[in-house]
């Protein structure tokens, strides 16, 4: 991530909202349809005669998106412009579907933290979150929480361990934390808890680098 | 996951598919039209001024599907019932947009692995699929690889490395294989390649225990 002008918790108060909330803007209104559409599928009757209509409808609606779509390059110029706060990844963005999304905040302490509630296309042992989506998620949280402190990279290894089932249905608090700077490794720790409870925790290894933003 | 009838390398033959590969049916057609449908909302041009009319006509198809489902914990008893292969979870589930979906195959050899190209929802780095992705997608295609091999559980650790970036766009491997069972605990390794280089490499620890299913 290009730090440029991104907060930190040296610049910043308590509360500072870090991902990009969801806005009353035509795309973040049709993305939140595009997710409740996905997991109305996943729940609806198999035997809904309407399906093969809907499925018509849904690619119309696919195809007309696509015809005013520009080349993938220039798009993801455009994706990746601005200050450094993107819209589009799968786990705070409200341009991405596929996110629940998770909002994240920086606190006075260092930390950064979100609460999000999952539901059904986030399902891996019945009735419980996938333990690969905890991983998505606490992935994500630890390089939010390195941009709070004011020094990012990529994710060089991720160490995850699963202490409880993560309940579907209930409100999860995602946290992450960097612990220490040593060169460019950087390390940084999080959790997901669940009624107070911790049911996945996180070490990451970071490395001070870059891939380039395209232009 | 209950093995049941789960094909395992000792009664099944190399290449067998061991994930539900997407089928010509109208909740396969209509989940691959959600899955263009989100990817197009991520391409397509900002400043479109129908985008107010899609978010309209995805909210009247979300209420349709809606208003035909039965009730979650109903339809949660569907979702788990059969012979051990499901087709909703958020990795290989054709009937789960979310997925890009990858399909494994059991080899001879007792490892598990597939071929997926990942596009703009999975991104991370610009161009690069992000690292809670690849996390994602190894956690589940080890899980499959316990299977194969005849003993699974639920994930108590994952060790995730990233070697170098992992690309958009481009055709990946994923493989698993189950390395050891010593009393309950699993150890199970797989990685994530292109064009012949690892690019991701895991370990994972399973532990010999399930989540009920529910009836």
């Amino acid at each position: 991530m290009d730090l440029g002008n991104h907060p930190t918790v040296e610049s910043h108060s308590d509360g500072t909202v870090l991902t990009s909330a969801p806005q009353d803007t035509p795309v973040d209104r049709a993305t939140a349809a595009a997710r409740r559409v996905l997991e109305a599928l996943l729940l609806t009757d198999r035997a809904n005669a309407n399906l093969e209509r809907v499925a018509e409808e849904l690619n119309g609606i696919a195809e007309h998106l696509e015809q005013h779509a520009p080349e993938v390059r220039e798009r993801m110029v455009d994706m990746w412009s601005g200050e450094g706060v993107t819209r589009h990844d799968p786990v705070t963005g409200p341009e991405n579907a596929i996110a629940p999304p998770l909002v994240l905040a920086g606190m006075a302490d260092g930390s950064v933290r979100g609460e999000v509630t999952l539901t059904i296309p986030y399902q891996g042992p019945p009735g419980c979150v996938h333990g690969g989506v905890s991983a998505l998620l606490l992935d994500h949280t630890l390089g939010v929480a390195n941009a709070w402190a004011g020094k990012d990279g990529m994710t060089a290894q991720l160490n995850v361990r699963y202490h409880r089932p993560t309940p579907l249905f209930r409100p999860l608090t995602v946290q992450g934390r960097q612990e220490s700077v040593d060169g460019r490794k950087i390390h940084t720790i999080g959790s997901i808890t669940a009624d107070g409870e911790v049911c996945v925790s996180v070490e990451g290894l970071f490395i001070d680098k870059k891939v380039p933003r395209p232009r």
